[in-house]
């Protein structure tokens, strides 16, 4: 009936399917055991009102799990920024949230799940533009006759799963841009991803839309759907914004301006980890099978394997190159690692879990001079860790996954690229040339705390 | 059996049946939906088994979110207090989350729900006192036979769930006393507000007692039963403790005494808001069927939009008012946002959840220096956020909830009121008479934590 | 068919029975209702699929809970040590855990539960040392006849549930041995405690080891075996390791070096407090019955009433002892009541469980000062709460459940005492002879964060 949640089940079913054929050790009772299953599920007895009531739990879980990943954001980057910016910082985090939630209330939902109802193309041959409306919950009192999907699960457990994952890219941004935005075309530009851009290019795969049938790009929690398109949008804000001042000199060396308090930014990057088992756990989006529950299981533990495997490859390249071990790659390096494998989090085993998420803390600690030495100014590093991680794990959905192709991936990734960096770009352009980006440089050496928040968030300390 | 469960959950019915009545769309259809339902429940099998299982997970997981609700009071206040006060808030938080569980094992729960044991009254005419007793959990090993009711869920489940309801009352006296009042007498009000004043009050509504049966009171997780009981009572104790020295000026003038750090009052924010899914998602205290499992998704879902209308609303009136961003207003919009969909999560839309939280960060924004008018002390804003935003929720049930009355909501935020704010001024009255309240000038100017503690919050700080 | 899940399962039944035939109340219907049960669950149709839908549920569910313990353990650390040496033990922090999955997975699982394969003895005679193996999750696409135990739950939830229990035992070392032990050695010991140490120890136990079979020793959920394993792996670094600089002076004083920050500390309290609900409750390992669930509900309302009894106790002994209330007191006197509460949560009744864990607080309070005169410097104190409330609670099991007997309680704390102690020590011996574990006395001075890793907490607080 919905497009995504169609589509998503579609393919892990292909997934399955094909995963079972093309293990050797598996293959030859791939077929019977699905029957087994298709017949257990039936004769067995999970009545189809306790699928829709576990189902619709599972989503219930992921969205507080995800919900909290705000306040992850917030502490990261709470802690990576300096003293002077953190009121600012933490205002940015709770208000892009609540932007979020709503434009995603007024706009964005049916845009990206138009369930069908395109303006630009059909769920057959992919939808290009979903439709427009504000979400509308069921009503109160719905019973198995009445629920919208009663197959799928409680349309308000959806959208409050949905919902979570809108503001999460809007999160990715505001760390890069950190120090040197002021509050209100911060605030501007996160309407217009949220309620737009997002939505729009999440649609093209988990709104059943053309990424989704043309390409069968596969991306089962959003490494390019979520992670990248925050992070494109950052970059592209990151470089019409230009670097704080006194970051980069003019010789080409880089003035390190360390966070002000790392026991935030390692609190922001535990709830972050904390919140990725909703966010990757509940994509699976059902929970009514045993199937289904043995699943929801191998992603925790890949999502955590992921995790780990970021952290501790940041830990060892680090100690390597630098000599010190630095705490910051290590924080970035798990949440790389996370975002690397949130691609795919179902097929690969611990081990294979584990070196994606490797990759990842790789890619940071590579990644995070590089930028540097292309003087864009990433305060908390959120490229690497969401753009660069995230287009790693969309491509290394091809190890695991049989049913994935390389065309479709990069192809995928390309148009989700072009598409919110072009988009991005022009609204961050628009609104520099109207009402500009940047506070005066008074107020940016003073610290936006004094200058547009009036609240400092140490006033004792300094 | 159980008052509280009965009673609660037959208004849902009453609700539901009302809406579906009412709501022109759907008036049409509504009786057949609730017979397919009904037929459904019976026929398709959610067992009875399953029921208890689900309904009990429901309340579990509610009183874990419940709980670190607790951390996040402890941080909320530790972040709006000055430096030398964080330790003494710290240790309060802990401590009167001691007392609170308890007192309501000895005394409060059976106070609360005497399940038709009145001392006075009795279910049918509404009850006014209810059993003495210590709280006893069912044996190890219960079955359906031996369940104490089998058709609601475990009973230590209800107590877990319930016992974080008190300490939560209890937590919002502790902000708005801070800095200038002693350990022992706080937590000697605690022992009364959690043993008697808490239960005696909640035993009205939720224990099947008079306000329930005589006045047709709807108050679904607590905007008055929880939060306005915590307001008055902290309302009672700031008149009789009075302001923290050096905050009203003779001229009239107020001394702004900024908190000592924004991360910790911003993640308390953010540690509330998660909990909030589980003080109303699990409010809904069923989940064993298609019907309980989409009103749980809507309350999550509204819930959320209550938090981000309170949030919002007071980012742009502050903005509108101040000229800068006020982040401790956005910080209690937010709290208040949630404590005014509290009363009624079920019913609104999104769009009439955001609206009714809004207006409750309209309240924090108009209501802190209303207080400061007042030369009212409140340190952290909790009487703005769980008094005034929880006797607007209160009456905001009467737009959505058609079987709520106006007159039945006002009459009984009314005796509530009377009723907490007369029996704390009293025990505050006696404390001060008898111990006293306050510290001596030396100690509160050298900051509660020397002078109590001996052991300052950030000993190199300083 | 494994040996943990039947022995655990096996003990929870076997404590049932027991403890209906012992009540006096109950002993009469006992029989007849444990029958009821049995039927109950067949004919009543919590069908097998549901049962384990439910059992995977509550350990992923009970995994994401004790994980987020690690960032319990790294902010109650980060907030007890001083200023310089706080980055580095956050990063301890993420890295041991980091460690601790990686170990768990390359041999910990199977050495831990080896599935009646034992390289050592056998499930009927009692294990000794388990198999080598890495963990290997079930494939993808499991059904209720593929599944490796369809009867429990499935692999990868059992895997996630349990691999954060191997980190938490980890995380008690870092704390003890703060500011004065270099990362390398100190992951070095990690590697072998996680991947040989409390793997073995466990699997005595819960693997279905010697220590169950033979000795009827039981620990609900680790008081021993995780707790009591973490704090003899500390107290072996302590000694070996020394006391940090100025810590203890010639004349026998003691130098009091106060924590960096007390709303970390608290914050991390309250964290662990929160993952316990999953750590306690989860190891019930099944919810997949009326029995199961409510037992499940005893021990979440019995955990918070240990950590409740625990934290007033030390706020009481310490009121009395010191005439100050002494944060940290309550902080470790909640903790010590968990760790207390562990070895049987469900068997008490609330208020027993209260006083278990308020002896696990006086432990605490008594404690400290016993380790100080002793000169052994437990930074965190990690020691009282861990090891000798550890060691409380496991005795403290013979109060509650008639099937524990005194002699195997102590036998089996004596065994994996002598067994955890020597091992740690001669791997602590043989890193100090080495590598050595101490930074220079001037990196010690200078503090380990400038010293190893190259970026302060608070650049710019300093």
């Amino acid at each position: 009936m919905t497009g995504q949640k169609t589509s998503r089940r579609l393919l892990g079913g292909i997934a399955l399917a094909g995963l079972l054929l093309t293990l050797p050790a598996l293959g030859q009772d791939a077929a019977p055991a699905e029957a087994a299953e298709a017949a257990a599920t039936v004769s067995e007895g999970v009545s189809a009102d306790v699928v829709f009531i576990l189902n619709s739990l599972l989503m219930v879980l992921g969205g507080i799990l995800v919900f909290f990943m705000a306040a992850g954001f917030a502490m990261v980057e709470a802690g990576m920024v300096r003293t002077k910016n953190v009121s600012m910082q933490l205002l940015k985090n709770i208000s892009l949230f609540g932007v979020a939630c709503l434009m995603y209330y007024l706009i964005g939902y049916n845009l990206m799940y138009p369930l069908g109802n395109w303006i630009m193309g059909a769920d057959e041959t992919g939808g290009y533009l979903g439709a427009f409306g504000i979400a509308v919950l069921e009503a109160v009192g719905v019973t198995a006759d009445t629920a919208d999907d009663f197959s799928y699960a409680a349309t308000s457990a959806d959208f409050f799963f949905q919902v979570m994952f809108c503001a999460t890219a809007a999160s990715i941004v505001s760390g890069t841009l950190a120090e040197r935005i002021k509050l209100v075309p911060f605030l501007l530009f996160t309407v217009v991803l949220t309620g737009l851009i997002y939505p729009i290019a999440g649609s093209w795969k988990w709104g059943g839309g053309f990424l989704d049938s043309q390409f069968g790009f596969l991306d089962f929690a959003g490494s390019t759907v979520v992670h990248s398109v925050g992070g494109w949008a950052a970059l592209a804000g990151a470089i019409l914004l230009g670097a704080r001042r006194g970051k980069f000199n003019a010789d080409g060396t880089v003035n390190a301006m360390p966070g002000s308090s790392m026991p935030l930014a390692t609190l922001g990057m535990f709830i972050l980890w904390l919140g990725w088992f909703g966010f990757n756990g509940a994509s699976q989006l059902a929970m009514g099978s045993v199937n289904d529950m043995a699943a929801v299981g191998r992603i925790m533990a890949n999502t955590n394997a992921g995790a780990v495997g970021g952290a501790l490859a940041a830990l060892v390249l680090s100690g390597l190159l630098y000599k010190k071990f630095d705490l910051t790659f290590v924080i970035n390096g798990a949440l790389a690692g996370l975002v690397a494998v949130t691609a795919e989090p179902l097929t690969p085993g611990l081990g294979t879990a584990s070196l994606i998420g490797a990759v990842g803390g790789i890619i940071v600690v590579l990644g995070v001079p590089m930028l540097d030495r292309l003087k864009i100014d990433d305060v908390v590093g959120a490229i690497p860790v969401h753009l660069l991680a995230g287009i790693w794990g969309t491509i290394a959905v091809v190890f695991t996954n049989p049913d994935a192709n390389l065309g479709g991936q990069l192809i995928s990734i390309i148009i989700v690229g072009v598409f919110t960096f072009v988009v991005s770009f022009a609204v961050w352009f628009i609104l520099k040339a109207t009402m500009g980006l940047r506070p005066t440089a008074e107020d940016e050496d003073a610290g936006l705390d004094v200058a547009e928040i009036g609240i400092e968030a140490y006033p004792e300390f300094r």
